[in-house]
């Protein structure tokens, strides 16, 4: 097997790109920036035609997880569009330079987020909120909805990742370093509940899921699940002190909602994939890391 | 206003051009192939940057007809996802150029066809039976669905569509050839009830359309229908002969609904588009017109 990774520079990237290195995977990388511990590919998926690099690497096996990583336009910018039409165009280069098995991040905002049952591949409704949940669900139906394309694909639904490397304008970044530096830091009031993966797990389920023949979509996240001010609390006190923490500082963004759960029989039973954390270890080594880190 | 035509070769595409001419608007094509009558740009949609040829022409309006025309690939082929990527492409390099109001050609193979009411742009679920009709439907999800991309698109969902220049082995095409011909035409039993349009009164509607400031999706049909039993009886008796057809010698393809109908109310009212034909008037317009060419 030879994979072509996308994204591997990214905060998810970055972890398969660690857990393929460990497994000895003959791993190559595409990409506008140079990605160490890969065979590097530049190429700017946005404006370059990746056809003529693909027929020279012949993957066998993809992991596109390359997207915009503009926050301010993530949700609800134009580069959604552009990244629509870069991934069915890498797809169609994947697939003429021979390769046969894809995994592809979709998102847990490609469901209708207004219900408080488990999110299910198969049964639950796909109704996006978001410009970025339209743009994945509408990949997910073209990709997976077109026999003729021959290539085994899983879609890899990935849920609320947090790890180490994350941005330090992520909540649990923001938690860690605040704490770490005695500054108080203002939160939400925390309340609304998520299925909360370690990135780590991601990646373990993203390289287990691409192993794998399961095909269509399947959830890479936890069945367990935390509220933002619970996993708040367990990093600040990790971090040395939960009472730098001040709640409800912050307001709520618009349009979330206050549970939302993931259905894993198929990540669990299918693709046989068995988590390394759970939400409180996986927030215990977040904090023992990024600590060092910033050592 | 200057308008860019893609499409401007096909069938609609041709009908559109001497609607356009006619009307003495600034008109621009972009394409594979030479279209007399327009100012023409070579671009292979599929393989080539529109960006630095619309930066040139700066268009306003933009027409986008463009599809694949192998009708053996067209309903699931791969192609379909080829033009959903050029599609997007396309329209960021238009908003990129400038353009302000485009058309945009969706399909009523968007629509859940299972049902039997009319079917209306703003209630009735879209849920294609095809690849084509999944690639259009993902389309105008993305583009009207995406408010920063400051274009005023109207998405016109063309219908049953028939016009002298159609292709030989279209049904209405091999009546009016065949019953000339002396031959006998073999046909489904043709009770299936579509509401067929001419292809002119689609360029029509187009025009009328571009023109408006309606938004969103749009069907481009009549509120009449006919059998496809009687559309062929009709031509055969304008062609000379209607006993030459010999109907329930062909399959019905197979996923075709008995009956289908278009609401018209956002193209008669909001458009405000008046057709010129019926569908009878059409079709005998059309006989006229092909046995004339055919000389």
């Amino acid at each position: 097997m030879r994979v072509l990774l996308t994204g591997a520079g990214g905060f998810i990237g970055a972890s398969v790109v660690r857990r393929m290195t460990d497994e000895g995977i003959d791993l190559h990388a595409l990409g506008r920036r140079d990605v160490p511990g890969t065979a590097f590919h530049r190429c700017d998926l946005l404006t370059d035609d990746p056809a003529p690099i693909l027929a020279t690497i012949r993957p066998t096996h993809l992991v596109h997880l390359a997207w915009n990583d503009d926050r301010a336009t993530l949700w609800n910018g134009v580069d959604n569009l552009s990244w629509v039409a870069a991934t069915l165009r890498l797809v169609l280069a994947f697939r003429q330079a021979g390769g046969t098995r894809a995994v592809i991040a979709g998102s847990s905002a490609e469901y209708d987020w207004t219900g408080d049952a488990p999110l299910d591949e198969r049964t639950s409704p796909l109704d996006p909120a978001t410009g970025y949940g339209r743009a994945k669900r509408a990949l997910f139906d073209l990709l997976t909805g077109t026999p003729a394309l021959g290539l085994s694909i899983g879609w890899a639904r990935i849920f609320f990742a947090f790890g180490p490397d994350d941005k330090p304008d992520r909540l649990l970044s923001q938690v860690i370093d605040g704490v770490a530096a005695g500054r108080t830091v203002a939160c939400s009031a925390g309340m609304q509940v998520r299925p909360f993966i370690h990135v780590d797990d991601v990646a373990g389920a993203l390289v287990a899921l691409l192993r794998s023949p399961v095909e269509g979509a399947v959830n890479v996240a936890l069945a367990e699940t935390m509220s933002v001010r619970d996993l708040a609390l367990c990093a600040g006190a990790a971090a040395g002190n939960p009472n730098h923490i001040a709640f409800g500082m912050q307001p709520l963004q618009p349009g979330e909602p206050p549970l939302l759960r993931a259905a894993t029989a198929r990540l669990t039973d299918e693709v046989g994939f068995v988590p390394r954390f759970t939400i409180a270890t996986g927030v215990a080594a977040t904090v023992l890391t990024r600590l060092e880190n910033n050592l």
